[in-house]
């Protein structure tokens, strides 16, 4: 490509609405332009990239044996209704009427239609397994549109369905699919994580997420530092560090009058914040299902975790107990309150990192005091129950046993799943098996976020300067830069030379001969990302070199005309 | 691909509400299954065809200069009250209301989007010319959707915009894309006309659509067999066919007493309806704006155009006359109508191949009579205007002088249009000229009905068995079937290594490994239409040959290995 012959338009200007770095660079590199809230046009430049992370995942999930097809983006609201999911989807779901007063939707997903089809489409056991997948135009109607296409309203979606005779099937077609979309984003060049994100109904491997990791990123995960352990950090198990040690402090109270939280008392007392415990009062039920009160346990410096809160016997719709309640249990305002002396019908649960603790900091259930070398099992029973009730942290030991816990940010950009039976019996999908008995066929689905990729890509591959793009998918891989402010032949020629030859070794470059001031066209080169750059001009063709330098480099180097091709081919 | 790992279920019943061939042939080879009124999901096979229609489209434009984008499906209701088209667009606009009550379409066409990023993007006449093209999904809620995927609702639509500075400059790439677009159906395999389609606001050359030509089309398009004329048949000039014999009989009145048509008359007399004149009673205006009665004559054998009859001085807004305006003018009833003795305030309108008629036969203004061997000049005046106001017919010379006319049917898969500077105009779009002067740069539309085209190929190209592809889009170029009933080794190895070696050739080969009848395997490639079919058989490979058969051939014949990938080839 000529630059001359195409359509780019870069801005210095950060645009002001802009939140993200991924959002402010592609708008200044000219990749996308907003339309309306959530909705972006993608240029010309955009697009390039765009479609070069759709060849990729098309190229490996076919390769994977998964199929394309191509399903209507517009579908009927009776298929939603047999699901349950017309209401249930709720507000994300763009509701469209036609001239004729029927109901349909923008398709958020496609398990409704891709059933209807198994359901006409799939007869026997002989058709499976199977793996429809498509990539197509989606839209959810997001309540707060944000962040450019990280989390725009319609944006590009390949999302996959399976089809299996039995459970160990779909779970050969899940490893399948996890390692396909492991190749996926190696491919594009991504620091990626595959994250254990829910025990769901099936079993231990019934969900992955793929993130890409980015300091921006949305959500924290916890990974291992010695394994392939990756979890969201509110389900990474929080491991406890040892046993407890032997009491060496007696039990005193410390006057703590305005101190009401571990933060100011173990500053106060100067000890750190691991030394101390915060007690969390709440209300749960008891195996009779009255009302029990519950106080939790956990260190300082740690998170009560609800979501394995919840999953504790007695506490499926646990609250937070009110200040009455607790007044009423433990004579005391919160900021005060803790475990010592605790009346016999309240339920302490204790964090496993709390159960190893001798000699801590917590409240007294008396205002204006905490006391200090607290010891179970001397100054208190042992709690009622240890469980894991915390945010796991960095420095954790990793739940498999190998290496430590890193906690790093990262961008949702593909799902798999195993569905089992839920669509399939809602929509009453059966294939005849061997014996002619008609079954219920288990499914599996596995998204990836095309159009959310470029986005996530950018939050990972930039600089001060502007985007860093992988090879695989940058607009260009390469950049040949024509300085001839004299207008001279042969630097032109040369240029054009270089351009073809690189061109002709499978390599995608572009020639940026729009005669624009050295500055002027590295500032647009750097800002649009392309990972190398090759100057020709009059003064390196009479020393016989070109200019190369890679986009993370931080100097240019001159080389003859074949060493700047391979660093290019990467040879 | 191997059939065996490929998903394909073909039927041999007609779907009852399939109207046209390519419809019940998509549904029959399981190209398509229906989702919804006008909403059909393409299934795997159905998918390979349109992304090579697809590829064609994109390298073609690519190679001639536009360059791609992708806009949002979703467009906001503002731009289009800019234009004016939210409520001038009518039902086929699918409005939608999203969550916060803010109204969208779903695009129809991208007029207003594109016209909105180049206002945006567009600053100066130096970024001009430039065509942006995307392929993208429609969608046009039909009030009646039919034929499939022919007139969806939901559709695959390549559309292009293009701005200019100047008309002339518009019109260089009106033509480059009128060229393309023949570079593309060419490419594509399918017969087709580009057609003269109206006049427009700007020029001769303002707009033309694409035809494939089919005898199911839904317009008649006229075409000459000398040159690339071709025009709707509605639009077609009528051409007369030479002078006015000289008169050689004498005028006189016939008993006609039921005979109210031209048909019937001609019957009556013997004679070829193209002796005959019909005589069409109208009312016009005259040039001080009065009502004038009209008599329009036309050849018995011919019929008015509307279009070209309104075209006419006074004739804006004509209307048929009411049977008292008839009989109040001429004293008889319709049926028995004719220009000889009519009141002189009666304007007499005939086509050009009436004019150009002697002895013929007419109404005789008196019920129950008509009149033969009729002459102008001699038994009535010349007409007052002489013009074109008929339909163009089979056979009429070609209005640019080159052969005659043939009809045939078309389908509309194209258009190119000169939109001039409505859009720009309504939305203020403009760019600074050489002196810096604002200026509103003219604008081209060009659109594909990509999707259109698979329906409409197969239109041109089945027969009894099936679907008969053009190579270029067929969803594989050759099938290598295996009939090895008793499991031989070497037949399964015979056709493997076929397979691969045309594989390597670069042709787009599938191997039907399926384990099917012969008969059931021949019907099921027939029925999808793959152009080349090459057998391994046990037989074969002891003879040493290969059956090979064309699509479009009676018989098959026994090949040697390597003769039968050149005739896949083309070699």
């Amino acid at each position: 490509m000529r630059l001359s012959q195409f359509h780019l338009r870069t801005t210095k200007e950060t645009p002001a609405d802009a939140d993200v770095a991924s959002q402010q660079l592609m708008l200044r590199a000219g990749m996308i332009r907003k339309l309306a809230v959530g909705l972006y046009t993608w240029s010309p430049l955009g697009l390039r990239v765009l479609r070069k992370v759709e060849r990729i995942v098309r190229e490996e999930m076919s390769a994977a044996g998964a199929i394309e097809m191509l399903m209507p983006s517009v579908q009927p609201r009776e298929l939603w209704e047999e699901t349950g999911r017309w209401e249930k989807f709720g507000g994300q779901l763009l509701k469209i009427k036609d001239r004729k007063d029927a109901w349909y939707c923008y398709g958020p997903t496609h398990e409704e239609v891709i059933t209807d089809f198994a359901r006409q489409e799939l007869a026997s056991y002989k058709q499976l397994p199977v793996n429809f997948f498509q990539i197509q135009t989606k839209f959810r109607d997001e309540i707060r549109p944000r962040f450019g296409v990280m989390r725009a309203r319609e944006f590009l979606m390949k999302d996959a369905y399976s089809f299996h005779a039995t459970d160990e099937d779909l779970g050969r077609e899940y490893k399948n699919m996890y390692d396909t979309y492991g190749r996926i984003f190696t491919r594009l060049g991504l620091k990626f994580r595959a994250v254990f994100a829910d025990t769901g109904a099936i079993g231990g491997s019934a969900s992955h997420e793929f993130h890409v990791l980015a300091d921006s990123g949305e959500d924290a995960i916890a990974f291992s530092t010695g394994s392939d352990y990756a979890a969201n950090v509110e389900l990474a198990e929080a491991v406890s560090p040892g046993e407890r040690p032997a009491a060496a402090e007696a039990m005193r109270r410390v006057d703590t009058p305005t101190q009401k939280t571990c933060e100011d008392v173990a500053a106060l007392m100067g000890i750190t914040l691991a030394r101390t415990v915060k007690s969390v009062a709440m209300m749960g039920t008891d195996p009779e299902n009255n009302p029990r009160f519950v106080l939790a346990l956990v260190r300082g410096d740690h998170v009560v975790n609800e979501i394995k809160l919840s999953k504790l016997p007695g506490m499926s719709e646990y609250r937070l107990a009110t200040e009455a309640e607790i007044r009423d249990h433990l004579g005391a305002s919160p900021g005060f309150l803790g475990p010592v002396n605790a009346a016999r019908d309240i339920f302490v649960v204790a964090d496993r990192s709390v159960a190893a603790m001798a000699d801590f900091v917590v409240g007294a259930n008396a205002d204006g005091y905490h006391l200090a070398g607290v010891n179970f099992g001397r100054d208190l029973p042992e709690p009622a129950l240890v469980a894991d009730i915390r945010n796991a942290v960095e420095g954790d030991p990793s739940p498999d046993g190998h290496g430590t816990l890193g906690i790093a940010r990262g961008i949702e950009v593909g799902h798999v799943f195993q569905l089992g039976r839920k669509y399939a019996e809602a929509m009453k999908c059966t294939v005849l098996d061997e014996s002619g008995k008609a079954i219920t066929p288990a499914m599996g689905c596995y998204g990836i976020g095309v159009s959310r990729i470029v986005a996530a890509a950018i939050e990972q591959n930039h600089d001060a300067n502007g985007i860093i793009w992988p090879d695989a998918i940058a607009p260009w891989q390469v950049a040949v830069c024509v300085i001839n402010p004299k207008n001279v032949d042969a630097v032109d020629e040369a240029a054009q030379s270089l351009y073809q030859d690189l061109q002709r070794a499978g390599i995608d470059a572009v020639l940026d001969d729009r005669g624009l001031r050295a500055g002027q066209m590295f500032a647009d080169i750097e800002l649009i990302g392309i990972p190398h750059r090759i100057v020709v001009s009059e003064r390196g063709l009479q020393a016989g070199t070109y200019e190369y330098r890679h986009r993370r480099a931080s100097e240019a180097e001159q080389l003859d005309r074949d060493a700047a091709i391979a660093r290019v081919s990467g040879a």
